[in-house]
């Protein structure tokens, strides 16, 4: 069962003046999981000129924001409006198992219906497995068009392939 | 070692006037994988309108187009521009392993380059076992940015998740 956001933590799609909050909270997200961030200082002004545009929002739970998603939008030729992708989704380690992250999700989603996206996805670590429980729950799967897992490949292209 | 495209099949930015013939290949491309398409005839509009526009591109192969990539962009707030995915890359049968498919990657990635992109992404079916050797013999990983493999998810949110 998906568990709604407690009325104590609102959600609400977030606006530009939100960059600074969650620039700090994308960065406290990689500091925890050990991945490189670039610090807040180089991510709220990005995030606000982000935000201000049409191809990414995110939505965000508490007065003070202690959970938030991010989406960003690209064109699909199987589809007549755009796909969007979950890039992030963080919830403030105090605040985790209340149905903060649900409440995201389905605020997330219910935006993507009314801007005509058809399709959410998500790239999710193979082995995260309690992410990937909380994503199967609301309905995502890997691979579902054709019952094959499909597999997330990236490659910086900042110098050319060497072969 | 990446082959070059032959010079019987020069690589090229696409032009909304390819769509038409794009629409086709993808067509094909759904029907020799036992995909769903909605026909050149939708296909064919779309691709057009995404060609004319600045957040998708295509590169194809040879005069009368016998292999195509398709890319579309989205913002990412871990990066100043935007990042590329290979949404399709197809070689018509015939003209398979001399080349094409390399002269292809070798192109786009060039191109994203010379607009600021650093990242091309790619989901790829997991028991596709020679289109991953494919891509990753030209420099793509699954899941490197912390040695863990990535899953792609999706989801179609046109209906609220019942939970």
């Amino acid at each position: 069962m998906i568990v709604p956001s407690s009325t104590a933590h609102p959600v609400r799609l977030a606006v530009p003046e939100d960059a600074d909050r969650l620039a700090q909270l994308l960065h406290d997200f990689n500091v925890e999981f050990a991945t490189a961030s670039p610090g807040p200082a180089v991510l709220a002004p990005r995030l606000h000129r982000l935000l201000a545009a049409e191809d990414t929002f995110a939505v965000l739970a508490g007065d003070s924001i202690v959970g938030f998603g991010l989406v960003t939008l690209r064109t699909n030729v199987w589809f007549d409006g755009p796909v969007a992708l979950l890039d992030e989704l963080y919830v403030v380690p105090p605040f985790r198992n209340q149905g903060i992250g649900s409440g995201l999700i389905v605020l997330m989603e219910s935006i993507c219906r009314a801007r005509g996206i058809e399709q959410v996805e998500i790239n999710v670590d193979e082995g995260d497995h309690d992410t990937r429980r909380f994503y199967e729950r609301h309905g995502y799967r890997c691979g579902s068009s054709n019952g094959e897992r499909a597999l997330f490949y990236e490659r910086d292209v900042t110098t050319p392939a060497t072969g």
